[in-house]
């Protein structure tokens, strides 16, 4: 059975929507972090909230998150990979497992990594951006794998324990990865070779390996990359005034639809958007 | 000397842009009342705010007002009647007293009241919004007033301190003015009646009367009222997703640009148009 409605990102705007869905009794499958937003959580002090005076970004995200589970809401916290349209709503693709719904939110953050020469010409043959889905490829390979985040320490060790050997590069300092079969480059991972899949990669620096596949573990995921035709200026999905971005039962709010970056522009944003959502809904079931 | 810009409402939207402004350094003339907002202070209880869960209207203005009051905000308690694109910014009348500022901000709400026939033609001509402004020209005549909110009544009582003769005209149950020169109409004003100038009103009921002057006192002002030409759509003002309208400078944000009614959506958007606004100043000041 289809959800209503598919909400990603566990943000601001996600929050604004999803207790409004909640409100509505909508059915929603929430993906994103337990941990909410890791954007808030870093701020250091927040002044321009109204209602909630000079607040520290882990007050105000503790308080998001108390909330959200006042409130029932639940979050699954999965990485969303693929989104395709269909006929009637959206299949949604995350850890390698299908999810349906009738519209889709997608309140993913500001998106400001570069694809890499290569990585959207080799997804899916031999690029992933998911350990636990497709790392039992490589059992006995060679393979890369960039780490965007810290938190994504732990899916580099479970490719280390399937892989022979893993070229690793690092989106920050300090990585705490320590393993025989796991050689920390130098510079970061730079490009995506191929001859129809992968075939190795380059640093920064020009540092070349051969590689059987390259996992891409960025905490976010190109709009475009994840829903194939949205329209976009820039790095920024358009939508209208609605939120509605140019994908029939697909909208968007937050940092996504671009500046300014400000929580509270995402939860107005967040809550138009379930009130335009609510509405669509309605049209579907008329028809 | 001109103010950077003039924000009028101190609902939601007027005081997310507040804020902003406050932090950015400008120099704001911010109309509205020291209550902030009615709509919020009468809500019963508010579930889908983000960051205060459960909260009850009363609770989240006093909320909003201890913020204000704790950033430094000054609000000027004045009621804008009229307002003048001018080659470089806007010139803002307010309790007949003229102000100027370089931006124009419109958080005015909702309006919902329709004007009546005959209000926008005798306009200066023996209709008034004002009561300190205007009663004085009616010393000894007959008027009538409508009265929109209980917190004109000592208006009603100013005026007729003034005026001969007044004919009332509530605009909710129970009110309290009680003065031998004040007849209360059975019904609500109608129509204003006039020949170049005001001659006489009307009751939706058809009961006419000769009165030399009509006060109209409700807590909003048509927006196209208030200011010639700005675009609208029905009863909202066009904005596009920057909040700007289609006089230059003038920006707008809350529920006068339209649906869903919502906090939420309303300090998103005076976030949004508070940004928008510091961006054009740059641009003024490039010029």
């Amino acid at each position: 059975m289809a959800y209503d409605v598919c909400i990603i990102g566990t943000g601001p705007a996600g929050l604004s929507a999803a207790i409004n869905f909640k409100l509505h009794n909508k059915s929603v499958i929430w993906f994103g972090s337990k941990d909410m937003s890791l954007k808030v959580q870093k701020s250091e002090k927040i002044a321009n909230y109204p209602g909630v005076p000079y607040v520290s970004g882990p007050e105000l995200n503790a308080k998001f998150m108390a909330q959200a589970e006042e409130m029932g809401l639940e979050i699954t916290d999965k990485m969303v990979t693929n989104i395709s349209a269909m006929r009637k709503g959206f299949m949604v693709l995350a850890d390698n497992e299908i999810y349906e719904a009738k519209a889709l939110l997608l309140a993913i953050g500001a998106f400001t990594a570069k694809p890499l020469p290569g990585e959207a010409e080799y997804l899916g043959r031999g690029v992933s951006y998911c350990a636990t889905c497709d790392g039992f490829l490589y059992k006995g390979k060679t393979i890369a794998v960039h780490c965007g985040a810290e938190k994504y320490e732990h899916e580099v060790e479970y490719l280390a324990e399937i892989a022979d050997k893993v070229y690793l590069s690092s989106g920050y300092k300090g990585s705490k990865v320590d393993l025989p079969n796991v050689e920390h480059l130098p510079a970061q991972l730079g490009k995506v070779n191929g001859e129809m899949k992968v075939t190795g990669i380059e640093t920064v620096k020009g540092e070349a390996h051969d590689v059987d596949g390259v996992f891409i573990l960025r905490t976010a995921v190109a709009p475009t990359t994840l829903m194939n035709g949205l329209e976009m200026d820039g790095p920024h999905i358009i939508v209208d005034r609605e939120m509605k971005t140019n994908k029939k039962g697909c909208y968007a709010a937050g940092d996504c639809t671009g500046r300014p970056y400000q929580i509270t522009k995402a939860v107005g944003e967040g809550n138009i958007a379930a009130h335009s959502i609510i509405e669509y809904l309605a049209e579907l079931d008329k028809q």
